[in-house]
């Protein structure tokens, strides 16, 4: 049964403190408008914290990990086993990811949903998982509903410990080998575009890869027949579980009152899973940069997001939300720091 | 007569350690290439810093401040007394480029290098007054001689004082009302662009103040008439102090092996100058943003160079360059600080 908690209202961003904090944008020494999106970005902050002057000094990165049956089908460029091995290299502090926690002074958090084989406990690592790897979905649902329950209630607990160890920011990352065969299928569903237009090179397949990877998506849809408006069961027949579990992240996050910042391909799909869920959860999102994966303007197009740079990455792991981060800071520190005209005795245009 | 030192040799990057960065790329845990621009940023300070593992830790912003005489024939939007009262707002720390060298841990100085009103003495603030403000080009050169060649060693000077730092970066920013007017006819002249391609609003004129700025800048080349080929008389006939000192920065950072990041639509005008001056500099230079000034984009094209963020800001002060600062950071820090497959044991794909 679906669970109760996805139904828990979304916080509500505060109106009376979104404008305050426009009306103090428009008293800072500079010409009005022209720190642009970090104007923007200020204000959504104000709504979020219920303040006029936010901070983000505080912030939670969760990387979940999840192997997929669809692997078996040959999908990525890169062996299985790597999902497991990358688990190991995030708890060791050597993966890009975790490079980028450790300069932006951000709590980390490696969460295994259902990698192939149990790596057994591992330094910052979370095991939750709710099987060894999904099904292959060109065969069947890539999972059951018991599995589907527990990878969202996976990502719940988590936003819920970072909630408890007050951040003002999750970003969510993911790792798992074949994870955009699964994010391509879940997020074409859900927009309504073919697995043509969704599928990509990955971690770096060539142009028969890529047809092939678009074959195996459409045999999974034809097996599953996936219903754009039941995005639980478009999770479940072609999702994944770190999908599932960012899904849940991301609504837990917003029920909660903190803001998300949204990676890439794979988290984008999910993000979508989860606004077509809760549409309101639509108002805690930032979405941090456009990925190299050709489907994924498309998918932010659809979320209706935008992203904030565009530095022709393609990695994953959250490594495009983290590079992001610095610009909220900046934005939030801008517009606490500075001074306003009448302080400064600058005379206005 | 041309100062002696714009002809001393620029720097030359290694291209020894850029080759070695370049292979050290391909052996860190992640998919080829997949950590795009930031990947090509960490071989370019490899091979500035002549180290296979470079880092950026120690930077300098400077703002040069200078007024304007163009500003009586009505080019902005904000009376010329601003150009001082920011100064004092710099001074004081509550300026946009304060705050943001302050979050970025930057070293920060200011150079008057020639308002219409001397401030006196200012804490942060280095007095090196050429003039007190330009000559209005719509009527004549905007200066002497004597003016420029002060103002190039004014910039020179601020380069060396970084140098002396031991900084790793030079960030060069602006302030002077009127200046988009003159860096129009700057970078319009040296790109052989018109007037009405590269006039814009600045701090904020409306469509008849553009376009009564485009007809002022028309003025002053036919006043002036400016040889492209000739790109110390283009600064002299229709630049600015400021312009000119960060002409001299950007060419002493090169000379003394430092890159520089540069900033928006004013900065690049100067960049623009300093590479026809001395076309090796352009292996020193990487460009921060893309300003929302319309002219921007057709002046990075002239000088080749590509912005890494897109904010929608325009504001000026080195602000756009300041914000994409952590990028470059986090560029070094992952080159750095990543594992190998060898060392993570992760299999290659």
């Amino acid at each position: 049964m679906r669970p109760n908690w996805l139904d828990v209202p979304i916080a509500a961003p505060s109106q009376k403190h979104r404008q305050e904090a426009l009306n103090h944008q428009g008293q800072l020494t500079k010409p009005p408008g022209s720190l642009g999106v970090l104007e923007k970005i200020a204000v959504d902050f104000a709504g979020w914290q219920h303040t006029v002057k936010p901070n983000l000094e505080k912030l939670k990165i969760v990387v979940f990990a999840g192997d997929h049956g669809v692997v078996a089908s040959g999908v990525s460029a890169f062996p299985q086993s790597v999902t497991v091995e990358m688990v190991k290299n995030f708890s060791r502090g050597g993966a890009a990811i975790t490079v980028l926690a450790k300069y932006l002074n951000a709590l980390f958090e490696v969460v295994d949903v259902g990698t192939v084989n149990d790596p057994g406990p591992l330094p910052g690592v979370v095991s939750s998982r709710v099987g060894a790897g999904t099904f292959d979905m060109s065969q069947g649902a890539a999972m059951d509903e018991k599995q589907l329950y527990a990878a969202l209630e996976v990502g719940r607990q988590a936003a819920i410990r970072g909630h408890e160890a007050g951040v003002q920011l999750l970003v969510g990352g993911e790792m798992g080998i074949g994870n955009t065969t699964a994010a391509a299928a879940v997020g074409g569903v859900l927009s309504g575009l073919s697995p043509a237009l969704m599928a990509g090179p990955g971690t770096g397949l060539d142009s028969v890869g890529v047809a092939k990877k678009t074959v195996i998506i459409q045999k999974a849809l034809n097996v599953n027949k996936p219903d754009a408006n039941d995005p639980l069961g478009v999770l479940r027949k072609v999702g994944g579980f770190e999908l599932a579990a960012l899904a849940g992240f991301y609504i837990t996050s917003a029920q909660l009152g903190i803001p998300v910042l949204v990676d890439g391909f794979i988290t984008t799909s999910a993000a979508l899973a989860a606004v077509r869920l809760r549409p309101e959860l639509a108002e805690w999102m930032l979405f941090a940069h456009l990925s190299e994966e050709p489907g994924h303007s498309a998918l932010l197009a659809a979320i209706g997001g935008q992203a904030l740079v565009d530095l022709e990455m393609r990695l994953g792991e959250g490594s495009g939300a983290a590079v992001a981060v610095p610009l909220l800071q900046m934005a939030c520190s801008l517009h606490g720091g500075m001074a306003t005209f009448a302080q400064a005795g600058v005379s206005q245009g």
